[in-house]
């Protein structure tokens, strides 16, 4: 299925209000498909084209809906339907909707909803932004041990379909805790006579209500996991955490990375639904930050201003001088931060990780300083011939030596940085490009200014 | 499960040689959990605690070895060995190691395997890197749409321990032509005696052989499939995809996007196992390339040489606006890198893009260009008082004008030059920091210098 999908001739039976053709189309596409389909319909037509689609998947469709498509459906139609939608809803769809609603209408909502449902809901709100408690859902399959594969089989064809996955069964004792899992692919299995007791595993892997999803997600991933069940405090059953919400999870968590790499303050909504005075708000204060900081840097070239009159020259190198010094520092940075988020380099690896970009760096730092050589020597002095031949010399000599020091002081300082943040419990992904850059910057012109001093007579 | 496992004790009982306590506290640990200890183990016991593994997980370990240690495995055990753990892999395991593998050592597991395995791991073998048929497992449950629910459960029950997940059923014709899917809830939930052809769904979503790895993910994220099933050219079934493994795409896919918009080439191993030099190879075309391109900004400077003797102050500011702009820039085009990649940018949108950017831009801008101004004016000037008032107004104007512009521009770029590349067919990752900073720097210094010529007399 590659073909993208055309929504056009849907478009235009809706604009016609032939919502019957509209209706007969819809119920055969997949859900995820149709929700797309509603982005594209303008706002007046949205709720007239939902209720044309037939019970059965109109919750389906209804979570694969876009939070502003929710909100224009649920504060249009009526607390009767409100009421059909939210208790056919899984506990953690219905949770992800109100969260983005205004509170009046999730009163509106709440008042819809059956007792059971609205004292789940009430309780799935209480869980932290990223615990692990708020993606969880309350829909699972609940087994004693004490019955056969048999009876546990048919009490999951009588409940199943309200569950979430029937694909792992949780065995819970009467208080709800939690004594084993057994696999639907196990029950199958084996004979029907057996006790859940003797072929459930007793050596579960949870996650608790209140630990980081991000943490949830890889333990998911190392053990593939389809669901993981979650408990409380005192180890009783309260939900389970699938693999399609650990899936966005993962995707939510490497765009907030991404954006933090990017000196940017992480924001939870896609690019056209986050306002422009929020992303604002979400840019200037790095910005600001290191603008602020870069002015130290200049404060370097200040300091070597009288002296820089006897080479003026010079001044033309500083671009190249800090821009090579910033990828280099980006590049050892970006690799030890991805590093540390899949969990390859710990604190103790910090000398491996430093003698390992030390090498790399003197690879790197001498194909750079040799490459310049030639080019400044062939190129400006022997081609050209506009130069002082004696100044060239100099010239050449403290470029490439600059190059050469400023390329391995930028790879140390951008892959120990982020080893470093990450001991003392900042976000590696902060130590990124833009900060390290800032850092570089001011060390190259440093060592530059230093080196000129340092060689070239009369400066 | 939060406690980090502490393999001290296990290590002990490895290095005395008590591998029957050993096995009997290993055989309760997860499959995951045992390879993670084998990490630990030095070399020469790699093999001997292999060896003392229960025959049913020894295979279910093996798969979740890393590439160097299942080599060490590989090259010691015997051939009888060899086919007992390759006939228990799931062709997609077995597949993954023997790519890692050097030449005679493949033959050598493949000499072991028995003929049908081999005839399908030599098929696999040929799928091109990245594509789906690469990261597929051909076991998988098969129904014929004439069974009846019954049939298609004791079916199950009697296959489904040689396949990968059964949750997920695929209906067959004699030809393998895939005809429908049912999955195991749907079985579980429906009466008996109903066909299979009664409960299928016909609008199967597949993914061919050739696909590419991403696409495939990025479908069965969409739809929230645990498992999604791959057919040929003729639409005959050959395989599955599991979410395990579609979930170890995304993480490489992520790893890759992000080397890139840090400048560096894609590597497929993690930071250890990728060598000094193989390092060194993937950094050096960018930070050549950029040093060259960074090279034309210093041109730049030495184009308005002589002009800035007349105030060299202008000088030390040039860090800052390169920094910031090269630092605005990033922002955007990170940020638009990211919505192209989640699908919520594309080339219709290019100008409600710029639209956005330009009006944060603004925000920005503003809110640099005052601060930088209020620095300027109370701490150089009125506080200090280090510098001629009217030189120093002139400064102040020049200075915050270009960061105006510079600002504006940069964002401008950043945003759309992600979108362009996508449409001229490049990865939007290349057009991310390190490319957007080279530009940017030389048009932040040309629109400066253009400034300090317009407004400053006798420059």
């Amino acid at each position: 299925m590659n073909e993208v999908l055309n929504f056009d001739e849907l478009l235009k039976l809706a604009e016609d209000k032939s919502f019957r053709k509209l209706r007969d189309i819809l119920k055969d596409l997949n859900e995820a498909d149709i929700a797309l389909f509603f982005e594209e319909l303008p706002t007046e037509l949205i709720v007239k084209v939902f209720r044309t689609l037939p019970k059965d998947i109109a919750a389906d469709v209804f979570s694969n809906l876009d939070g502003d498509i929710q909100k224009v459906i649920i504060t249009t139609i009526t607390d009767r339907e409100i009421k059909d939608i939210i208790d056919d809803l899984f506990v953690d769809d219905a949770v992800d909707m109100l969260e983005e609603l205004p509170a009046n209408v999730v009163k509106k909502v709440l008042k819809s909803a059956n007792s059971e449902t609205r004292k789940l809901i009430n309780q799935f709100l209480q869980y932290p932004e990223n615990s692990t408690g708020s993606i969880m859902t309350a829909e699972f399959v609940d087994l004693k041990k004490n019955m056969t594969v048999k009876d546990a089989i048919s009490h999951i064809r009588k409940t199943g379909e309200d569950s979430e996955t029937i694909y792992t069964c949780y065995v819970t004792d009467k208080s709800r805790i939690l004594e084993g899992i057994v696999t639907v692919k196990e029950l199958l299995l084996a004979a029907d006579d057996i006790l859940i007791d003797d072929i459930m595993r007793c050596d579960v892997i949870t996650a608790s209500t209140t630990d980081d999803q991000e943490l949830t997600a890889k333990n998911m991933m190392k053990y593939d996991f389809i669901s993981m069940p979650v408990v409380d405090g005192e180890n009783r059953l309260v939900g389970i955490v699938t693999v399609d919400d650990i899936m966005d999870v993962m995707e939510e968590e490497t765009t907030e990375d991404i954006e933090k790499m990017a000196a940017i303050l992480p924001t939870d909504k896609d690019y056209f639904h986050t306002g422009v005075f929020s992303t604002f708000k979400a840019r200037i204060p790095w910005l600001m930050l290191l603008m602020i900081s870069a002015t130290f840097t200049g404060s370097i070239i200040s300091s070597f201003e009288a002296k820089l009159t006897v080479l003026p020259a010079l001044i033309a190198f500083i671009p190249m001088l800090m821009d090579t010094g910033g990828n280099s520092g980006s590049q050892a940075s970006v690799t030890v931060i991805r590093a540390i988020s899949l969990g390859d380099i710990e604190f103790k690896d910090i000398f491996k990780v430093i003698w390992k970009e030390v090498r790399v760096a003197l690879c790197c730092a001498v194909s750079l300083a040799a490459v310049n050589a030639i080019k400044l020597w062939f190129v400006d002095y022997l081609i050209f011939k506009n130069f002082d031949a004696k100044m060239q010399l100099y010239e050449i000599a403290v470029v490439c030596l600059t190059l050469f020091f400023t390329v391995l002081v930028a790879k140390i300082v951008g892959c120990s940085l982020p080893i470093l943040a990450k001991k003392i419990g900042f976000d590696p992904a902060v130590m990124a490009s833009p900060l390290i850059t800032t850092i570089v910057d001011a060390l190259s012109l440093f060592i530059y200014f230093s080196i000129a001093v340092m060689l070239i007579p009369g400066i």
